[in-house]
């Protein structure tokens, strides 16, 4: 019996628990599951016979430690910023883990001594960041392999709401965490390079830059840069590529809504708003907004933002209630991103019935033979139901996958690393395949960065 | 003979240097000045008798120790973040000593131990912060004595170039710290209160939300706010005024047309722009815009800002011969900030016949006998030569005016402070006067926080 511990039991974990209870007979697992909320952990395991549900606070280190040294692999689904806790438990006890964050500069430091030890701690193996490193991979293998050499890598993911949910006017609901998209984009510039060249945005033009991609029966979407590209150099070994681009994908026209929130600063995470507890939502955008003895809160709002009396825009405000003065925001000392989410969680939550949608979409310029070509690789996954959602799916998924091919020892280099060899990306891809979470790609014409070929006059 | 130590001998402290020097005699006083450079203290001590100069490196201990305790007073004109290290020692030595900066945090904390001590830290006391500070609390004090009730206060100052030397389309030059210019209004949001509503504006709405205000003499000007106007509800004991709001004066057009290096991201400090040295002013601003295999960076930049064809902005950016292809950066590893630094001295710097110009504006509104008033007071100040500069007389001689009282036992209460008490800015105040820095103050109708009485319809 090998034993799997899973620390925090999270919603996001269903999938991943689910698969591994699945395959427990077959593979020999025995899964103990540890959150800090004893009922959490106990929904989890759902009275599976090879499930055990523990109370677990990870700050306390001789409970985390026990726990820890009784498995033989250790998942970590807490936030990011507490995986190293579990890391160094893991050195010191010689064991094997998994998470599906980005790798974390005290993460990496370890990496020698986890290789010392000949460990694996395998990272950024859910979706964004994991399929698309794999499913980007897989193909700049492919052409390397032919001689081919890589000239442009644009990527793409966006957690969206499916079709079918998409009833508000933003074309939005939250199907992740509600703080991380309340926030996104800030905390630096947003780097890349286009053809050669270095370019930056700064958090107030993010969301007007935006880019655009269609995909074939899904139709337009939009897409914001992230902060990393230019990471991604040397992750993917891209030094020479002249055009590197990492973007967030939304429906269009969301960006240039968003962005009047961050035009008028209502999605600052730095400083506390007086009094916020007996704000309305009124009281909260008119703090933007210069004092008026007399004007209205939505003239002032119009004028600030330059809204016209028949731009869609207004109706998106509209829509969010957020000039209603007896809507109040009762937090104590908030900060004006948590005022924001608190707005948007009366709009923009699933309902018991919504689906939500994963897409992504990966652009490969190359030249092979001395020719110039493209290949368009895209992905759609629209959830089952509230539980099995698309998120939850293509990030427990391989979360499980890569933890049994770990116990199996068929991933066994060691290291603190993510999921860019072969060895990892070919068989969990072609799992995942099974799970109906597969890519389209397509060859086309290349046009360097200039997707829509235009030329000087 | 007393003994005065002046760490650091920068351009603004000559105006300091010579006021010390030219009553020496008369208050029997030794200058001592210490520059890590010893050519500058040896230039700034102008082979008085009175004076000597001395090699000072401040981060070595013990030669900063032995020149602390050889003195009866230590004035401090280093960079804000050093003093620091001055002000332990004069601790430890039982010295009184004198700053131009804004008590820091850490200053802040000696408080109690140089009270023990009998200690005067005067700190703030140059001319924002400084005479700022002590011509406010002047009327205020006035106000207060009359039993009136502080109902609005407002501060602006300006450190701006003469009308005789204004001769660029920006209406600015640097008369002070370009440094301190270029990433001005960044690290928080400005916070103010008016009429009673606290308003927040972030950077990037900073230089879009100006007011105006009139000087009469001296034409119009705009403010931009400061980040920190609520500080003052418990310094200048304000906590019951419905608006308190401080900014700095502009000339009109200033700030929209500074919004566009915002907006585009040019004023970023934040990180260091790939090979920056090599890059031209062309490369510089095109950093900041979209690839295009076809447009100019000039269309992409109107574009970008919709700036339109006839729009005087334009003009200002072409002043700056800022899309030159020819003009290097030249800076290794150089942030944005810095790169357009670079760029702007080439411009702004001040010429041998330039003339700066200090400009402050307070407004007091309150309530007397049940009857609402204002009092406007502003003082305009113009420099007579790069040397005796407004800016370098207007922070000089109060700092030189306050060592000599303390010497003198004129100051006495102890502890770490700003000049707000009358035995520091009476006889200050009235000495500046005839330096010929003096406010005008005039009586207005009281309109609260609406300078355009503006009713709604």
């Amino acid at each position: 019996m090998r034993k799997i511990l899973i620390v925090g039991a999270g919603k996001s974990t269903s999938v991943l628990i689910s698969y591994l209870l699945d395959q427990a007979e077959k593979e020999e697992l025995h899964l103990r599951i540890g959150d800090l909320d004893l009922e959490n952990a106990k929904k989890a395991c759902r009275e599976h016979p090879r499930c055990d549900a523990f109370k677990l606070d990870i700050f306390n280190s001789e409970s985390r430690e026990a726990a820890i040294q009784q498995a033989d692999i250790i998942i970590s689904m807490l936030p990011a910023r507490f995986h190293i806790e579990v890391a160094r438990d893991c050195l010191k006890f010689g064991k094997n883990m998994v998470t599906a964050s980005y790798i974390s500069e005290e993460m990496k430091a370890l990496d020698e001594q986890v290789k010392e030890k000949g460990l694996v701690f395998m990272n950024e193996i859910g979706v964004d960041p994991g399929i698309d490193h794999m499913s980007a991979m897989q193909v700049i293998d492919r052409i390397r392999d032919k001689g081919g050499k890589m000239l442009l890598f644009e990527s793409f993911t966006g957690g969206l709401v499916a079709p079918e949910s998409d009833n508000n006017l933003w074309n939005y609901k939250f199907t992740w965490n509600p703080r991380n998209v309340v926030v996104a984009g800030q905390g630096g510039v947003a780097e890349f390079i286009q053809e050669g060249k270095y370019k930056y945005i700064p958090y107030n033009r993010l969301f007007r830059r935006t880019e655009f991609i269609e995909i074939e029966g899904h139709g337009k979407f939009e897409v914001y840069a992230n902060r990393n590209s230019l990471k991604y150099q040397s992750v993917y070994s891209l030094e020479d590529a002249l055009t590197l681009y990492r973007g967030t994908i939304r429906k269009v026209g969301f960006s240039r809504a968003w962005n009047m929130f961050v035009q008028l600063g209502m999605t600052d995470d730095s400083f506390s708003m007086k009094d916020s507890e007996n704000m309305s939502y009124r009281d909260f955008i008119n703090s933007f907004l210069p004092y008026s003895p007399s004007d209205s809160v939505e003239l002032k709002t119009r004028h600030n933002l330059k809204i016209d009396q028949d731009d869609i825009m207004w109706e998106k405000l509209l829509e969010l209630d957020i000039f209603n003065p007896n809507k109040k925001l009762g937090i104590k000392n908030a900060t004006p991103a948590e005022a924001l989410q608190k707005i948007l969680m009366d709009k923009w939550s699933l309902s018991q019935e919504d689906k939500d949608m994963i897409v992504m979409y990966h652009k490969f310029g190359y030249e092979l033979n001395g020719e110039k070509k493209q290949i368009d690789s895209t992905m759609v996954h629209i959830g089952e139901d509230q539980s099995r959602t698309a998120m939850a799916k293509t990030v427990g998924l391989p979360v499980a996958m890569a933890t049994i091919m770990i116990l199996n020892g068929q991933i066994e280099t060691p290291g603190v690393q993510l999921p860019i060899r072969r060895e990892v990306y070919e068989p969990i891809l072609s799992q995942l395949e099974k799970h109906d979470i597969t890519f389209k790609e397509k060859e086309t014409e290349y046009l360097g960065y200039n997707p829509f070929g235009e030329v000087g006059n």
